[in-house]
């Protein structure tokens, strides 16, 4: 681009109109230019040629996306990923955050997707390490979506459970226990205090285990546990599957009792998710298989909170999360930057409750809590439940223990003791 | 886990049945233990709570993935990425082989990649850093997909074309004009020479110009074009929308004449494109946004010769994938992975047509003809034709001329005397 194109896609926040644009921030490693690469960054995920041969015209001032920002944050040896076909040049890393025209498109995700995070930025001439950061949208596009239908509040007032976490269960062995099995030991945990048993993320409708029919037999189980307690309980099913047949699975599972569906976001895709939304009168809890791929790289890719909101704008009721700890290899602020983007205003859109997880059971309860800093989560165990040495109705029990503990402000060693299923956990878990 | 349960998740290739398990190929780089963390990797896509508390039982010998191979590549100081949580202790490159039976989940797509590139794989313990290099399905899987319907031979068929690659174009200005403005440059390309005028990955169906319409008008500019110049030619419209529109705007681009469907496979999900596949009658190719975020970091994430064979498994008949040279940053091995995956034997699933692109016009287009060692692949420029100095029909024309001199042998600048188009495009974009 010569001096004067780059101008054109730069422009001042006073210049555009906030309702017509999405503002995305990007960190970039850039070689030769920051401006020059700057403007190649919006004209690429916008109007890349932006007049005809032979005509006289711009499509860039309603067409193009504009640098709004560009800060040089500071000059690098070399991009920090061995990227091929880099030109030689000074390197610098940088933010640039852009206004986007999104009627380009309009309020579509797979759209939003391949203009913001597609061919265009990850192609940019000059720009070899890049990565959105963040992403805000205009209240005039999320009032195109539904969101969350019921949110935290009414998760719980589902559940009937107020001013302390939710209580989740990953079901294990999470593969190869036939639907009776799988639904006996679901019951032992709803009974010892659980408030959702939930499938694992790869377990959906195989033929050794089939939805519908765990569907009935885990919906049976829950209906009694709710009788025998008195407390609300839920099953989640996990009807990932081809896009064809998640509405039919939808249904099997509703027809069986489940309470509250599983999708994996992203091998389902966010769109057959906000088509589920639509369909769907169950809260929606999202699990988070392939996200780690494009959001570990500190530098490069997708950041995990971009995947958070776009999670809740598809119409989550609940995202699971890699949360803390050293075993979900995320850094804390990360963690929290997620957790934020669930809970914090998004104009018409309601939160959807935070479930980070990770290796949990009654032995990092009260961490999870401080560290979220408010009881509006998910915890969401597996083995610390379903492979407690007492068994899962022990497991189950010890996560209520643990809460009372620190409900009342009593150190966990103390309140274990005569609680044997507490005491067990923290022996089991509390390395 | 224990030195004996890691045993269990190891078996020699001959004890595995075939037909009964995919291939998975892993780079890993691991903390501590090579083999604990094999086993890890191979537990956690599987069952990795493999019996319940208090019963005898093992779920292994079914449900688990195994570990074939692993091999201990070198010797690291660290991880090659700075990840959060990595315990300290000897870090080591490896190649692990893994067969995981697919049985746990179905030929299903998302599920299969809830396996093998979700939590289970990049949240194992003492996995750091991973990536999925390659996969390998067996016959009883892939029986299972319809993979292309036209395939290359078919798509030669349906165009009249061989022996030469085909002449694909981005339609340019990408974003911003009117149909019957974006309809009379297609046009001119289409008489200068080109195959396939196609949208931009970025261009749908925006109010500013509606796909039914811009159908009905590019359709109307085709056929014309088809009897001009006796020649196959095709308009391929961008129907990537909201999962619950694809097959809705699929009839409409249909309707209006459109002969190639355009989709962006990751951003509107795999799954929706097998379901497509299902309702189709005309060629689908896939665009590729949002495959560089997981795959550019060498050591980290999905590898793209993964993600095209996911996109032939679906049902594409073409493959849009960045191609050699510079501008795309790809490494000219990893393109002949992801050409080598289009075309090799798949069982009964057809070959794709791989279309490497990026920058490219006549000037390129021997050196990609080299590359590519084949006549068996699409050519896409975008500002080669549409941008070339003299307009798209001499931007076309020039493509044509191009191959003509290869065909015959003959050094392109010695060919472009007296040729006015491929002139104009060897001063314009020969670099």
């Amino acid at each position: 681009m010569l001096s004067d194109d780059i101008d054109g896609f730069f422009a001042r926040a006073s210049e555009i109109d906030p309702e017509a644009h999405l503002i995305l921030e990007y960190q970039a490693e850039v070689v030769g230019s920051p401006r020059a690469a700057a403007a190649h960054l919006a004209s690429e995920q916008s109007t890349a040629q932006w007049r005809r041969v032979g005509i006289e015209e711009d499509l860039r001032p309603r067409f193009g996306a504009k640098v709004l920002e560009l800060e040089v944050l500071e000059a690098l040896p070399e991009p920090s990923l061995s990227v091929p076909g880099v030109p030689s040049g000074p390197v610098s890393r940088c933010r640039i955050r852009i206004a986007h025209p999104y009627g380009n498109f309009g309020p579509r995700i797979p759209n939003l997707l391949s203009a913001v995070c597609g061919e265009g930025p990850f192609f940019t001439p000059g720009v070899p390490v890049l990565k959105l950061l963040d992403i805000h949208f205009p209240r005039s596009f999320l009032e195109h979506f539904q969101g969350p239908r019921f949110g935290v509040s009414g998760l719980r007032d589902l559940l009937g459970v107020h001013g302390r976490p939710l209580f989740l269960g990953v079901i294990k062995p999470n593969i190869g226990l036939p639907p009776e099995a799988f639904a006996g030991i679901a019951a032992e945990a709803w009974r010892g205090g659980l408030d959702i048993a939930k499938d694992d993320e790869m377990l959906a409708d195989p033929e050794w285990s089939p939805l519908a029919e765990r569907a009935r037999l885990l919906g049976e189980a829950c209906r009694e546990a709710r009788v025998e307690t008195g407390e609300g309980k839920l099953y989640m099913a996990n009807i990932t599957d081809e896009v064809d047949r998640l509405l039919e699975l939808h249904d099997a599972a509703v027809a069986g009792g489940a309470g509250a569906l599983l999708v994996n976001a992203l091998p389902v895709g966010l769109s057959a998710v906000r088509m589920l939304r639509k369909h769907t009168k169950l809260p929606l809890f999202a699990h988070f298989p392939m996200i780690a791929a494009s959001s570990r790289v500190a530098e490069f890719g997708i950041h995990t909170r971009v995947w958070t909101r776009l999670q809740r704008l598809a119409g989550f009721d609940a995202v699971i999360m890699p949360g803390f700890g050293p075993r979900m290899m995320m850094d804390e602020d990360e963690v929290r930057a997620c957790i934020q983007a669930c809970l914090e205003p998004m104009g018409p859109i309601a939160p959807s409750l935070p479930v980070p997880g990770g290796s949990d059971s009654a032995a990092t309860l009260e961490s999870v809590y401080r560290k979220v800093g408010s009881v509006d989560f998910g915890f969401v165990p597996g083995r610390g439940v379903f492979g407690h040495p007492m068994g899962p109705r022990a497991g189950a029990a010890s996560l209520r223990q643990a809460w009372e503990a620190i409900a009342a402000g009593v150190p966990l060693a103390e309140y274990a003791q005569g609680r044997r299923e507490l005491a067990a956990a923290l022996e089991a878990f509390g390395g």
